[in-house]
């Protein structure tokens, strides 16, 4: 049971309101209970919870689980447990997802919200916004309904936010226009100066960085990521992208729609990446590539020239990932055959 | 000598009290001065200061300094310059670590503090805690005696703190559980969302992270780090664990008593990391591994497999190191070998 | 054109200004305005803009643009369209910079300013400071004219600013001395302690940090990059030092003059960095190491050993460029060669 010191439960649900949200069939035997009251994992959960497996490597916890609601893929269904009610669904982990959602809708709070923001007399704010302590509205910004503003974070001059933002505390969102749905974790910051200089000696010379960072809807970007804004084009981050905590997104990067970026990922400069790219933790992209729609990057990857849309790559510098585990295979082999002489 | 516009010094001390502290034994020349002033480096010291040797590479120095008392091994001891007195022991940087405590007992002063923080009238705040400018404290926290909240950080509701911990400023704590003597420096992240979605297309459902932090007694987590909630099982920093600046804990990460981690680590979602394990500076472990207790992960090492109790590796993906740098040696050699046809 | 929501314009200016500026000769065709307005790529400038061509690449853009003014290497400009005017010089992107620069001469403000910042009595601030919404100001720090000190930055007791520093929100400045002109982008972490401990179970004693940081004049150093105070001497950034967002500077490093970071780099403790090194992104160096001056880093490399003036390394361990590519040629020549047998 999720810490009541920290999140608020809603409910109880019925069998037939979980199984619409899960967009699940009705299956196994009759539920124990006429409403569900809580989420848990297998091992933990009872007659009044809710349970999923999406993983055939915990089949023997399903077997014996107490949960009475499990929601299962249609393969795995003939080996429930036989008390408990079911919800068969070809995506268990989604239709968890949904229901979780139902049952915690809200965020966690993140601290006690005072009436001490700073909002500029040329701001517009929306219905329904929460300013917490010590959160900043520049001049002209406007505000959608429903946002939520953290404490201490800085929404400058001119910024746009769309309905139903959730920005962390301590962010910081400088020359960029935000969609409507975004989530923001703590300590994220958007449009600060790229990287830009006229290298030489003995003073590298500033370039003014003139674009702007659009962040379409429903992107999540974890915390302390930062994202440049553009020299002179826009930095773009694609609608239902979401990005893991400590990211680098360079100026003039454009990122498609639903990319998966795990932690500590890098993106240089001008790089543009297709839509569904999925990118491993600690990759890097080096400036003015493209990446073709669906490529998978694997983790701590080096992308030195463009990739195919459909392919997945590993290594540094980055190439097919069967070509890439071949090349570490031969490596290993030839080892092999020099130790006798290495141990001489 | 610590700039005294960053530090405050406490002292003189007698060599008795300070062999006390270092857990030392007294050796040497009898000492030049009733007590002794300050710590300082072994080219910089006089006759006033302490100053110590952990490292035969500095041999030369400690044969040629000025100062009035050093902490040294008993197998360097008789290298010493005959005017000095000794504090002999096994450990001597521990022995330093200790003195210099002594002289130094106050972390820096992070700003001016003042009476502007924001307190929930149901916050439960201890003795003696120093609350600075712009700190926010949720409701129902528990703060624990002599803590000190850095400027503008926030504590979300339900956080509870031991006693004694230094939170440095810009730090955001939500659903978390801090132990005592636990130091977090600026800028720390924890207790947001895990990167936790059921993917698909068009839209990756969010999965509610329904886990809270435990972080237990003397952690310290370096500026800009990040640590995820879980899921649903907790995310844990075990005791006397120490992690650099700008790392990432992904969510349900187990980490045990004693690691080491340097800056720029990252650990994916519910990984488990015994005791006293030591990872360099940005290495990766992938998600779901078990690591032993007293493993060793070189630098920039790729972790895709479990990793046995006392094991050192390297290399990505991460072998046993001897086994890697064998793997180095001959793949140079190869190289060497086709230079003749490269070139030609 | 840049948005005018985030950015102010000056101007407009003459040709004789702009060819001043960017120390230029004038040539190509008569103007076609008396005074140019703005700045814009190729690609969207008309016959008021200054634009640039600093790439090859480019090159079809530029024979077809509509800008009226452009910044232009002496090999390029015959091939410029009959009706524009040229400014020509030997490094047309710092031409571009210079002239950008006066264009838009101001950093977009961060955020809404008002009159409550917390200043300690004791502390000097220079004449047309300006302190944003949740400053603090330490005491007897000393800020120097024309700063601009971003919302919620933290700075700590004896810190110094030169002139005309520009301090994003959301910083934390502790345990040093900055120089004329720095920038510090959002969330910088400067001061704080170095990873010091005394290694050892069941506890690794924590070592005082006792130096200070020295940000010498012209840095800039990007979003969430955090740089450690000296445990004894101190951390030096050398002047016209640019690091990128996300960087790790270890206690004791000093960087030398005009270096540039891309982001993520990592550089480990007490290692000596000398004069225009630029390093690539997620790069990292260990510690107690020499790198010379003018040395080039790859992305991606782990330096661990010395590098001379001058080289260009790569791979991990970092090896002279040139054998590092020959090494990945000899193994891809050995998978080709192992083929047939893996397949078998």
């Amino acid at each position: 049971m999720a810490d009541a010191r920290f999140f608020d439960r809603a409910g109880p649900f019925s069998l037939e309101t979980l199984a619409r949200v899960a967009g699940a069939d009705i299956a196994g035997a009759e539920p124990q209970v006429a409403e569900f009251t809580d989420v848990l994992p297998l091992q933990m959960a009872g007659p009044g919870d809710v349970s999923f497996i999406d993983n055939r490597r915990y089949v023997n916890a399903f077997r014996k689980t107490n949960a009475g609601l499990i929601i299962v893929a249609p393969d795995l269904a003939s080996k429930a447990p036989p008390e408990a009610a079911l919800l068969v669904t070809g995506d268990p982990y989604r239709g968890y997802a949904k229901v979780s959602q139902l049952f915690y809708p809200n965020a966690p709070a993140a601290g006690h919200s005072l009436e001490r923001a700073t909002v500029s007399p040329s701001a517009q704010i929306g219905e329904r916004v929460v300013l917490r302590e010590g959160a900043v509205i520049g001049d002209d910004c406007i505000i959608g309904d429903g946002c939520v503003i953290g404490e201490h974070t800085v929404i400058a001059r001119g910024v746009r936010l769309g309905d139903s933002c959730q920005i962390g505390p301590n962010c910081t969102l400088m020359c960029c226009t935000i969609g409507a749905g975004v989530i923001l974790h703590p300590g994220v910051r958007i449009g600060q100066d790229g990287f830009g200089f006229a290298p030489g000696a003995p003073e590298h010379e500033k370039v003014p960085q003139l674009g702007a960072v659009i962040v379409e809807d429903n992107v999540e970007l974890g915390a302390n990521t930062a994202v440049d804004r553009g020299a002179g084009p826009n930095t773009i981050i694609g609608a239902g992208t979401k990005i893991d905590n400590l990211c680098q997104i360079g100026h003039n990067v454009e990122l498609g729609r639903g990319c998966l970026l795990a932690a500590q990922v890098g993106i240089s400069g001008s790089t543009k990446v297709g839509n569904y790219v999925m990118i491993g933790g600690q990759a890097g992209i080096a400036g003015h590539l493209e990446i073709g729609d669906g490529a998978k990057i694997a983790a701590k990857s080096g992308v030195t020239k463009d990739i195919p849309a459909g392919m997945t790559v590993a290594g540094y510098p980055a190439i097919k990932s069967t070509e890439h585990w071949r090349n570490l295979a031969a490596v290993n082999r030839l080892r092999s055959k020099d130790r006798g002489s290495d141990d001489g």
